[in-house]
């Protein structure tokens, strides 16, 4: 049985995590889908957890990450930040996931039990 | 209001942690303390709860991490392999960290909200 390793990375502001995996899913669902609504749908999340996590971003960071347009060309989107704050998230969790690959973890994946 | 990272990395075996940030401060504590009752009312966790982290650990590795001897000088202590996977995961731990020092951390950490 193969080893398996879960890397994380949260940035807290506060007692907010500002951006973690579930934040940045649904950052990426939102930018894809033009809507809070598809996204969470997407995602199997309900609407209100959506809702409060894109309510907690837009508190944390210097400006919203997400944004709604209404009227005319309605429609909800990723501010110039939050395309930002995404790609450098996903760029932090491409460094993690090499970690798995290094020397430390190499070592411990080769102790596990086999099955 | 700093920015704070919280990094974290747990290596499973199966559907079983193997090793994360809990099982490795157990293991500290019970090399500390030489027994799984001291372990865990220093970190203030149940016994039962420990000695179940303990159980899921001693299975997942090609040999037990924790062994108790009985008799003579009694105790409970670490196996050498159990050293060497907590040394191993410290080592993780610490290019963990030194990722919260990387430039698309250091990037996100500037773009917070100031308080």
């Amino acid at each position: 049985m193969a080893g398996r390793f879960k890397l994380k990375a949260q940035l807290y502001r506060g007692e907010d995590v500002a951006i973690g995996p579930g934040k940045a899913d649904l950052l990426e669902a939102i930018a894809e889908t033009g809507s809070i609504s598809a996204a969470t749908r997407a995602l199997g999340m309900s609407y209100r957890r959506g809702w409060l996590l894109v309510e907690v971003m837009n508190r944390s960071w210097k400006e919203p990450l997400v944004e709604t347009v209404v009227g005319g060309r309605s429609g909800t989107s990723l501010t110039d930040l939050g395309r930002q704050v995404l790609a450098d998230y996903r760029a932090l969790e491409t460094e993690l996931a090499a970690l798995s690959n290094g020397a430390a973890a190499k070592r411990l994946e080769a102790l596990l039990a086999e099955d």
